[in-house]
């Protein structure tokens, strides 16, 4: 959500500057997640956070290409929220020194993200039908999709790593 | 998440941190509610800011009683990813002057609250049953159930503006 509220008008400025927003979100989210790959051990959660890369990348051109079925061109509008997610993670990932207490809480910090974004992309695409825009819409869904899935494999991990330990006790 | 991640070298101290954070969180929210609840339009808006305080009035003394079970005092450590969202919200929702735009707003800053309880507790769960405290998780559970509950409602509220607005087409 963005600073700039003063614009907002109508529902459709609303949709914009979540649009911008996101835009801005999801640049910050491809900055952070390289550094989480570097500090996590567990092989699994790096080729998580690699796949999440590209996947962001690809977010990136569906909200691009949203924008220019709106009739706008892309632009960013700083979002406090994804800072405050991003700060927190690194808050307090930074000096944990344990490798496996370290990938727990890369993947809380991941899982943050992940519900920022699905709760972002489900305001989008009920304002973009209540809009009348069924095309933003579905393009807007296969990314909600996706971060769904993220999600999911992020929990996974938890539990696999639950498992193991279960069957070492 | 905490600033004083110096002090977490274990799981434990890991689950305390994300307690004492989620605490932080949860008292900011009791503060931001009513505030929400007197800028909201709709009366289902504003009974759902009234049922979700009084929820999170439970969901503190919950809290407090995961730390007791752990052998904590409560306390609290700052948030900056709730700060962030809290922010994000009043800046949107701020100078919005139509109504309807506004609930919009509120109904989506209220989301992404939802998104952040749901992705603190469904972690704080899962490291509560890795340190094999099933009764700490179980008693957070509760709490996952009822923000599961109050983003679906939202959604339903969201969702009900579209259907009104289709029947006046």
């Amino acid at each position: 959500m963005g600073l700039f509220s003063k614009d907002v008008h109508t529902l459709d400025d609303l949709f914009v500057t979540t649009l911008q927003t996101t835009y801005y979100a999801e640049r910050r989210i491809t900055e952070a997640l390289p550094q989480m790959r570097e500090m996590a051990t567990s092989p699994e959660l790096r080729q998580g956070f690699d796949q999440h890369l590209r996947e962001t990348e690809g977010q990136i051109e569906r909200l691009e290409r949203v924008f220019r079925m709106h009739g706008t061109e892309p632009s960013e509008a700083t979002c406090p929220a994804i800072d405050g997610i991003i700060k927190a993670g690194n808050s307090l990932a930074g000096d944990i020194e344990d490798k496996q207490v370290l990938d727990a809480a890369l993947t809380a910090a991941a899982q943050m993200v992940e519900h920022y974004e699905i709760a972002q992309y489900g305001t989008m695409i009920a304002w973009a039908r209540e809009l009348g825009r069924e095309d933003c819409a579905s393009v807007l869904a296969e990314t909600l999709a996706e971060e769904k899935a993220t999600d999911a494999k992020l929990t996974q991990l938890a539990e696999r790593r639950l498992n193991a330990r279960a069957e070492m006790a």
